[in-house]
């Protein structure tokens, strides 16, 4: 079972809502939960995190956009099942910039390359193994 | 020559000045820059951009902290020479966290594992090619 913790780092350079909305899609596409599951209201985890309960209506309104939540008033947040969407060349494109990015800043911060490469190679054998869907 | 032109997307996800700084990062990694070239003005950078000037001011700001650059008053934003950082485990853990955020967006965005596993597999050779850095 996929990990299911939330953390969000108030000090770092990605919004608090942003933070949240990147943790859960990453649990949603690693399978951690199953049409129907609720998560945790609004208020319940606004005072797990330590953030303002619009934060996370935030995040949650994001996230039903994208199609991973229907949010009926009064039934909390459920996950839904989220049809795949068509491929998108602006979305390969944009992974493509943000993986640089995110090397060169690693890079900047004094990870070794070949650390780098190796969690690279990793990765692209998961997507491989099908496991990252 | 690295490539040195710099785009922000001002409806994205991510804040202008964070874009420019993310930009210029990669670049200056890339080794697009030496030590002594001078970048536009802040004034001209905004303008090119169509971004408030303070916007600019808060990315060079962020690179000089960074130790990509000199910004004595009058004289502009210089490149300098900025010695390898100490190997940080932060960076590390962070780098591989992101790259999982960054993975699950392209996934649930319609990018087929197959293609993201490509981009990897070419980034990873260029690090071990030394072309990384």
């Amino acid at each position: 079972m996929p990990d299911k913790v939330i953390q969000v780092d108030l000090a770092g350079d990605v919004p608090a809502y942003q933070q949240i909305v990147n943790v859960l899609r990453t649990q949603f596409v690693a399978g951690a939960f199953q049409p129907g599951d609720q998560l945790p209201t609004v208020r319940q985890l606004a005072m797990d995190l330590g953030v303002h309960h619009n934060t996370v209506a935030e995040a949650y309104r994001l996230l039903a956009q994208e199609g991973w939540l229907d949010l009926r008033r009064g039934r909390g947040a459920t996950i839904i099942a989220r049809p795949n969407p068509p491929p998108s060349p602006e979305a390969e494109s944009q992974f493509a910039r943000r993986l640089d990015e995110l090397t060169a800043k690693a890079l900047a911060e004094g990870v070794e390359p070949a650390t780098l490469a190796k969690q690279l190679d990793s990765l692209a054998g998961k997507l491989r193994g099908g496991g990252g869907r």
